[in-house]
């Protein structure tokens, strides 16, 4: 076995200073925040002391700006966040910026590898959609390359970094409301067994009352699983009459199976989706949802992101809760 | 205004020889093609005339394999392509080698940018996914910088290079016989206004005989315009008893539609889809298909991809056409 290769870690546990300050030293990327002559010679005499060998063709290129932002997504069969991505890659491109997209298919080693490639290509800074840090200990690679981040959308509840993101209580607070001043009283959820679905979950107790909350499907896997639970309802003495969905895509189908069983939308069953992609208002009939404000939230990532790589400087570890809207069309009818 | 940067094509143009000969010998790759010393003397003195500037990191670097394939796709919305990819992203990381995509949006600007940029990052290569030479020029830009590339499905009629794809004709002919085995007679055709529908129309007019091919909706872009055509069909003296839809994407609205409609599918109206995405064997119910073969086709390209990588040398302009399957599920029936 070969001798193993120095990592930038051990130099900077070596030398007793933070990754970012060997980083710092060994791209000469100062910044705003200077290294006094004393701490970077520490620094250099424990990575000689260690055998650390830097690339001098690294360094050269990483002075440099490559124009590129790469994309973290965990889910490419996910239509919201497709539409949040070419959102993203819209604001990057009207800046005469480009994005490359990694692809993680919910793989923690693929992701991994994926940031040190992004890393390795010298790619300007990452976006990360729908990743929180408590799942992903990623967080560290992006440290040690002094990569600026973003994260955008997704549970923040656990979120570490700076994180734009829909504020989810004020969009169920508004479902919940339309239905109630709907007259519904009976109302149910479907969601998919996803972190962000939980933390909708969670709200849909918070505000509908217990008693009124007896239909929830909260891991929906495939159309099957939804089938059956829409039959079920269909057969029910006393069923919902209103269903919130944790994702217009769960609604869309939701209102598909509703269809085959005999239930008209909304004449029988109100259905409310959350997010507002295209297919949502394209829909026969159009659906109801609350509209995630796609556009400002990837303008503001973008935003943030750049202020970080413009200035070397990471910014605060702040969340930008945004507030969604309800877009009332055609599948929430007042009860008779 | 600065002065323009010298190009290799003009390189190229000047000392007489290919691109590829000049791009071989300013990186120092000359894999199995021998290139002469006058041809190499002849090249440098028409770099120095013009001032070529080559860059010695880039050099330096591209001598090395990065272990990155880049994926160029023109629609993140086509869960077709998206389960492709998925698969040519695991033939990929099952070689230990990983996969960044860029996403065009059928922006040719975007194509030729962001093929620069896998360029400029040294990717050993690159799969078009669901692109053809005739509408894209950038093959030049392939060419210049020698990176490999297969083409993976598409309308293979305008391939100009080596491409791997399903035998559409075969399918068409797979579907037709089906539902002609089955007693439908007037059989009808969806598909939306994209190249690859376009080939498998012409093919449906030419297997199904044009008196029984009335009911053709070629351009469906959204989800009302599919609405009305379903609604004409339901209303209709003599409708179809079948239709072929270009996608099982389409076949899945399509059903969505004729339910609101009043046709219970396959009790009223047949319907084939082509592709067997996941969605096809989950929905309700579930969907008569034609299947492309799609961990073959991914593992093909990426062999022909890594085989030109290895030998360092351009593979003939072959088509790898690969036989669909039919899948009988439930959405097609037999006339009574």
């Amino acid at each position: 076995m070969g001798r193993k290769k120095v990592t930038i870690t051990e130099v900077a546990k070596e030398a007793g200073v933070s990754l970012a300050t060997v980083s710092r030293i060994f791209n000469n990327k100062d910044g705003k925040i200077k290294i006094s002559e004393k701490t970077k010679q520490k620094v250099l005499k424990a990575a000689a002391h260690l055998g650390y060998q830097t690339n001098p063709f690294a360094a050269a290129l990483r002075a440099q700006k490559t124009g590129i932002i790469g994309i973290l997504i965990r889910d490419l069969k996910d239509p919201f966040l497709i539409e949040l991505l070419k959102k993203v890659q819209q604001q990057v491109q009207s800046r005469g910026m480009d994005v490359l997209i990694g692809h993680t298919d919910y793989e923690e080693t693929t992701a991994e590898r994926q940031l040190n490639v992004m890393m390795n290509h010298w790619f300007d800074g990452v976006i990360l959609l729908d990743y929180v840090a408590a799942q992903h200990p990623f967080v560290d690679i992006l440290k040690q390359y002094q990569t600026p981040y973003v994260s955008l959308t997704g549970d923040a509840s656990s979120a570490l970094w700076p994180i734009v993101h829909v504020d989810d209580a004020v969009g169920m607070q508004l479902a919940v409301a339309h239905l109630t001043d709907l007259g519904h009283k009976n109302i149910g959820f479907v969601g998919k067994a996803v972190s962000g679905v939980e933390h909708r979950l969670s709200l849909f107790y918070q505000y509908v009352p217990s008693a009124n909350a007896k239909f929830v499907k909260e891991d929906m896997n495939n159309s099957d699983e939804l089938y059956q639970f829409i039959n079920k309802l269909a057969h029910h003495p006393e069923p919902p009459t209103a269903l919130i969905c944790a994702t217009d895509y769960i609604a869309l189908k939701v209102i598909h199976c509703a269809w085959q069983n005999g239930l008209h939308v909304p004449a029988d069953l109100s259905v409310i989706g959350f997010d507002d992609i295209t297919e949502a208002s394209e829909a026969h009939p159009p659906l109801t949802t609350i509209r995630q404000p796609m556009e400002k939230m990837a303008e503001k990532a973008v935003n943030l992101l750049l202020q970080q790589i413009q200035d070397q400087q990471e910014i605060d570890q702040i969340q930008y809760k945004m507030a969604p809207v309800l877009v009332e069309r055609e599948t929430t009818k007042r009860m008779n």
